[in-house]
């Protein structure tokens, strides 16, 4: 398998988890994957390039972006930067005829995701969002549960990412928390990785009633200290309805008190039922009418090598995989993608095009107070054939 | 102490477990509260009224409930009967001067809900509704915790009642299921509940969007057998909001596939949290910032003899109180109130009120699609002293 | 059905819990149970006797327990005494022909269980211990699953019973804590307990090693507040042997910090396993080897009326049960069973001896530092038909 | 900071595991950590050595492994064979003035163990045991509050390791289930890790009473196919007495059915308790008595940034490391320590004897049917200085 030539763009702190998951996703499958050469890290900030280049084992840095993008000696180009320059190199990128990799959310608006998904489309090359909970064993065993029946008719979908670190009043106004830049709050922060498994799991969106706060109204600016307002929301509430019928609810929040990386949802069909927290990773609760009546509960299936995902790293149920290892197992399926494989399972640039329009029209309807309609375009026909399973499932 | 003399109307499901609570309150507090004197049970169906009278130790069954609201041998009338009667049987006993315990929902409307307050107000009589929960000993830790400030400014309040049996098609079109009888489905049954329960914890709430929908949407008729179509909703999201300031969110359904009894709630502060479910009644999460910060986390405090509520039962934490329980700690209160005691913590009219509005604009706000604001009526000032305590807190 | 005359023996904490379970189990059950007389509470105490007969309804309290055992009209004596006054009292009652249902453990020392359950069964009455736990829903359906081969061939029973009230080292030296009175410390008072619950799971013991401690190794003196050693232990872990094959595991503790009425079993056999703690007493968890392998883990099995012992109570799965009802759920069993019914599930003096034979070799073992057999001597065969399921069931 | 150069023993699962430590713990500290080079794989297997070397990039894989404990261009040996193999390895290692990092348990034999333990002493090279739990955030937690006295008086420690992967009666007879090459049972292979545990908890063991069994007495030989009789334990329990005065309770078992990595333990201390679950392995809970009476509970602490060992992780509380990172974890201190910095928390040969010298006497003690007492060896001092905390702390 001939080498896969890597450049990232962005050298804060996603490049240490996209390095290591390179890294670690080569090793658990020497055999499945190609080598990984870790070409060039571009960041505006030339020093802060070379550094990371030099800790991260990157052959070099530098502060131009277009030497990744427009470079000969790259085929994947990882664009790690804030919200508000993903177009601008994902675009590039994909005009010079690379496969992209973009952190989520895929842009700091709806126009800027079309544009995007687009591009990557009149490329041809291959596109990928980093929804890496979508991939997650958990979530993929939650997903095959319900493709094949085990949860009948879909009713209910809930779906919550919810922290409690925005409730510190020191915390500056980076680019996370102002609209220019991001684009949106917790709503298309956190929110589009949870719309991402909504959609996932019960299907597209059809309309959205949205309610949006901001707790913490204020913020010390970077650099100044002086206190401003917040222009985007830290805590959310989207009631949603599915094409397919099933009821939603997703709340997002970064001020809520005591929660720690509480991601969570449950997916509820006539016949079964699934629940999901990331405060026990590796267990999925499963419930099924389909248990004799004295003998029914949700059951916690404890992930193990079995299970999608988990399968190329350790050999016992619940030895336990860690935050970093859910991007080596979306770079899993980025690699065996771009080299030539045909897997499916890691989000698309479809996937962060749709996650772009819910969000849309969730701050559209917190601020109008009233249900919003997603219309989504005519979608282009994905021209490649997809396997449902990557090769450990 | 003299007697209190009880008449019960309605011999259905409730009677078993009023009756269990007032020999129990009785039993467990002989020298706190009156002797309870079983007077007589009215039901529309005599020969029921008079199994009951029998079955439960009431000295006597009838047909007519006039012979318990207007009988001089009855000081507290026990409405325990459907809904769409609370009203007639409530006011009648009230113009007689009997106190009144009425189940809730106080009615199944608005209207006759605000009648029942002024009824009550009116005839100077004690007045209670049966939200049972709001005096569950965890909530009434939650409720000191919120009052002595342990939680700082709230922010959130999430609360959630869910349960499965709706999803049984055969479940037949029983008067719960009707809105003529009913007023309203999961949002006014279980949901008069937790819109207490929210109520207690964070206050008043100012307005109210909600999205309802009716899952199982036809069923058998009792008698006939024929499939009717359902004009209540099975499942509902109410987002809020506090006149307070906090935002909330009421889920009520009978369709959560798997869910058993799950009535939650969350209230969040800017300096600490409670989380509470039923699936551990004798817990209450407790999370507050006062602790150092490596040593944070929501801990589980076991509810024991030392916690309000709990303290006439069982020596040992952790023992544990059951459902019927629940109804046993509130008719302590009813008990020590008509006895003339001074105490406080049950439920009146004016929170039944208080709910059956929200209620209304609950679904007012879903057929309408919007945002509907609560407008209270000027409420007459309650005449009678409070305690914040119980005897037994 | 005509009536059963009750006397009881001991107007101490028990009396409260006896009382409300006498009356509940009627309440719950009429058409099923007979009425309950409450016609005599004896206490040494004479003034305490009269207060709780005038406190739980009983027609006349008095000092002699002799008026009790030797009474014409009482049908059922009910032992609450301390533990060294169970054989003299329960063999007197036994003597003059009333059924006896003595409070746990049987008695104070193995000799004297054994007269107990000679003198029961010479006189062909009916004969009970309060061992309350073992007709809990859940434990009954634990007890089914296995009865039913869904474990398979049991390997391992695993039992604990914790609690931290004995860390209080103001608590004074009661009778509990006394050999003398007490019999043993922790191993016998909720070590008989859990003895219980493993025999009833696993069958009987052959062998046991047990290690004790007396942690809080002093405590004041009742009246004088002179500090004085204790005699028993606060802490045992019992290694058993199942003549069946399976190894136990018993832990009993006073002093387990943090711990309120951890009251915890788990049985594992070679095709499924249950596990249970009285901190979820509403559910017990169950793992199959009969799901399929990607589905397999605990499941959390809600208790609801469709489980045995629950029928009788509230018609909603999850609405739960607390400590009071494992009372009337025990009575229930002893008042149809004395009313003439062939009912079983409840224990009896049988299993009240075999609980001292365990905890009498329990005490041996921890003393010599040695493996103890049991030598259960030979068994009359009891003599009555026996059902395998209550009428609820 | 100069490369450290490393050379592997073994080539089998333990490479994977062992080879992304290096990387990761490297790549997530390139600042603190020197770089590692992979120099050489041994394994009798050579055709196995190349393919490890070549997948997991080490220089070169050969089949002798004097070609790394006795090579010039190794700085330290880490040695992932079987049990039985392990002495020869690292004293030859040690010998030839190399820092030895030993899988565990130590040692097939006691003997072996104290032959290890003197020889690297002797050498004077640094020299660590795989204990990869006791540096785990939690555990380090666990050890922080005990040493700061937040547990008062250590009362008792119970500690279990729990799998059910030995149920499969197909699972043939490897090295690890045969006495003479692992040693021991489960009582040694995951019973080392908790004896660890429980040494890092609550100090030196005294003495121990042991009783275990082999449920699965016989499986099918490796090649053959014939069934063998195994001839060590698949489940144990081990009553342990603690020189500071806990008593202790540790259990292993590989046959517990529907436990999937169950490792757990519980130290109580009669002012506080912690407890912990690898179900949970991102949470410590903590329980204190300082607390006020009415507001105590177990209170889960979620593992973030904060805490010791997962500093140098990701940023926010709650993301989550798994089994793998505990390796990392393990290897930072190694690669420190080797580097020459004042660093400690990583277990050493001394603690690989003393779990070995515990293991032995639970052997007997089972074998016997007694008590036995450890008589540690006088143990020569260590001479390097040693922090307290680790620079990431």
């Amino acid at each position: 398998m001939s080498a896969l030539r890597v450049g990232l763009v962005g050298a804060g702190f996603m490049a240490k988890a996209h390095t290591l998951a390179y890294v670690n996703a080569r090793l658990l499958s020497p055999d499945a994957l190609p080598p990984v050469e870790r070409v060039r890290v571009a960041d505006v900030d030339a020093e802060l390039a070379r550094r990371a280049a030099s800790a991260y084992g990157w052959s070099e840095g530098c502060a131009d972006w277009r030497a990744v993008t427009r470079a000969d000696d790259i085929d994947l180009v990882d664009v790690a930067t804030p919200n508000d320059s993903h177009a601008e190199i994902a675009i590039d990128a994909a005009r010079h005829g690379k496969h992209v990799l973009c952190e989520k959310p895929l842009a700091n608006s709806l126009a800027a995701a079309r544009e995007m998904h687009r591009a990557v489309e009149l490329a041809g090359v291959r596109h990928f969002v980093a929804f890496v909970y979508r991939t997650w064993p958990a979530m993929a065993l939650a997903k095959r549960l319900i493709d094949d029946g085990a949860l009948g008719r879909l009713i209910r979908l809930r779906a919550m990412f919810l922290h409690d670190y925005g409730l510190d009043r020191t915390l500056p106004l980076t680019w996370r928390l102002r609209r220019s830049s991001a684009g949106a709050g917790s709503v298309g922060d956190i929110g589009s990785h949870v719309i991402d498994l909504a959609r996932l799991l019960a299907g597209e969106i059809r309309r959205v009633m949205a309610r949006s706060a901001t707790v913490i109204a204020e913020r010390p600016e970077n650099g100044s200290g002086l206190m401003r307002p917040v222009d985007v929301d830290d805590l959310s509430d989207v009631l949603v309805e599915f094409a397919g019928g099933a009821t939603g609810l997703i709340e997002t929040s970064w001020v809520a008190t005591g929660s720690k990386m509480d991601l969570a949802f449950e997916a509820l069909g006539d016949r079964g039922a699934v629940r999901f927290t990331w405060r026990r990773p590796m267990e999925l609760q499963f419930y099924s009418e389909d248990d004799p009546a004295e003998r029914r509960g949700f059951r916690a299936i404890v992930i193990g090598p079995r299970h999608e995902g988990a399968a190329p790293f350790w050999p016992v149920a619940g030895q336990g995989l860690g935050w970093g290892d859910a991007f080596t197992i979306l770079l899993r399926r980025v690699l065996a993608s771009t080299s030539g494989q045909p897997v499916a399972g890691a989000a698309t640039f479809l996937d962060g095009l749709r996650a772009a329009e819910v969000v849309d029209a969730a701050i559209r309807s917190a601020t109008e107070g009233r249900w919003v309609d997603l219309s989504p375009d005519e979608l282009p026909v994905d021209p490649r054939p997809v396997l449902r399973r990557p090769p450990d499932g």
